[in-house]
């Protein structure tokens, strides 16, 4: 990242971060449509809403013929915010570099539907994929942020549920520890120029409403019992406070023979991919990770 | 890796590794030869003798015009031998998937020629390119094994020396700690089909020759300072005992702020990327070399 990228990113950054009162819950919402609006969104696809698992989704297809397979994006968010569309800048450079179509659920959102009711919508699309002959050699998991935490525990309740497994995950800057106990929560502290603890810790509240952060299904990198999932991707930045999220997944995956992939880009921010067409690392993650995803299809 | 491969793996393996006292140098070396030589090499490159830094070299080129740019390859074994012609298998690979030359080091070995003889041939073959008018950026040090330990113990010689670094490194498999302290070192002890400790204590203490190993050139993943580094992609296997030099390296490099691709896949050994064409694990982990290469070079 340059400077003048970096002095780019904080200006637009400061803007959803106002002093004073914490932020309404609306205000979240707003901040962060607002925030994404401003990505750049690959003009070579198309979109369809959709319904998958009985929740509005979006199909996102490259503009051409594209390869066989799925994937199932989750977005972002912080399991309060977001959807398919603030995710559209990320989800659809996936889908034009791997051309594939990728179906983004739009799951119900805390504090109205706190844990586990993403979970149970991500996993209900997974079935629906399934149920309507998808093959689950044919599905990814992607996502980002929180929704890059579903990637691993939706995979986690649909082996639970008896489903198959997809065929591959890619997590980008997951969030896989509602407990916050990473070293990265301090030691990125005053670099992360998203979060800070006092931000997690009020939208955390709204997703667990009371229930027991200790659980595989709410914090998988301390947790979760990852033997036989699919190969995983990780990617995140080293200037992000849930940069050891993924570093514990992917020790995590590699004790339980997990084939794991931990790509860390330094200097840069949570969800860096988004700001794929003016950062050359998102565009460069971003054809590492479709590379990623064509590897998985064709196996 | 099916169990049919496994299977042809573990009898390929056992060849080399007799009972009874333990090989001399000249078997060590033609066993590592007789293995080496079973591996498929691309046909579309060609070779050509060459020196580099006052040693033997091997030029291995792309057979149609290759894109700009220098991988500096460092092959494998122990230090103690393997040559230009035994990395062949793997340095073709990534020279017409990336489509790009490489120079081959034929660095002095040890017993010969202990610590550091091979890193200053290696520094001095860098030396010689960047002297002949190649940019930095043009250049991708990789290298396996004993070899992938260069790539990283050559950029810190490289930068110890005031010479400016290359674009990036990859690491396959690398021998990064001489005091053996990684944790794979027991716990993958019984699954590594290469290596015992005995095996590694004796090579290595060839190369040492009574020198302390609790030193940078030596022990990289402990010791060194990996500061300013360009951007590293390690690639290992988990039925490995070096699995945790990689591991260790991938930590230190975050801590310093260096970009770097922890890339683990299950259930394959050491320099498994010497098995493409009959294991689709090492295609794949070759294709994303490929692309991590040819993204470092054109940045």
């Amino acid at each position: 990242m340059t400077l003048d990228q970096r002095a780019a990113l904080a200006a637009t950054l400061r803007h959803p971060r106002p002093t004073g009162p914490p932020p309404t819950i609306e205000q979240i919402r707003a901040g962060f449509r607002a925030l994404m609006a401003t990505m750049q969104v690959p003009g070579d696809i198309r979109t369809t809403p959709a319904t998958l698992g009985n929740r509005p989704a979006l199909l996102v297809e490259p503009a051409g013929d594209a390869r066989g397979g799925t994937i199932l994006y989750f977005h972002g968010g912080g399991f309060v915010s977001g959807s398919p569309t603030t995710a559209l800048p990320v989800t659809a450079n996936l889908v034009t570099r791997a051309n594939v179509r990728a179906y983004s659920v739009d799951y119900r959102l805390a504090p109205e539907h706190p844990f586990p009711a993403g979970i149970e919508d991500t996993v209900a699309a997974y079935r629906e994929l399934l149920d309507s002959g998808s093959d689950p050699a044919t599905i990814v998991f992607a996502g980002d942020s929180a929704g890059g935490g579903l990637t691993i525990t939706t995979c986690l309740a649909a082996r639970d549920a008896g489903l198959p497994l997809p065929a591959g995950i890619v997590a980008l800057s997951p969030g896989l520890d509602a407990t916050r106990t990473g070293e990265s929560m301090t030691t990125k502290a005053g670099i992360d120029p998203f979060f800070t603890r006092e931000g997690l810790d009020r939208t955390g509240a709204m997703y667990l409403a009371g229930q027991d952060p200790h659980q595989p299904l709410l914090s998988p990198c301390r947790y979760a019992d990852l033997t036989g999932f699919p190969p995983i991707l990780l990617q995140t930045g080293t200037d992000e406070m849930l940069l050891d999220d993924a570093t514990r997944l992917a020790a995590r995956a590699r004790d339980a023979g997990v084939d794991v992939i931990l790509d860390v880009t330094a200097g840069v921010p949570h969800v860096f991919q988004a700001w794929a067409g003016s950062l050359s690392e998102a565009d460069d993650a971003l054809d590492r990770a479709a590379l990623f995803i064509t590897q998985r299809l064709r196996s």
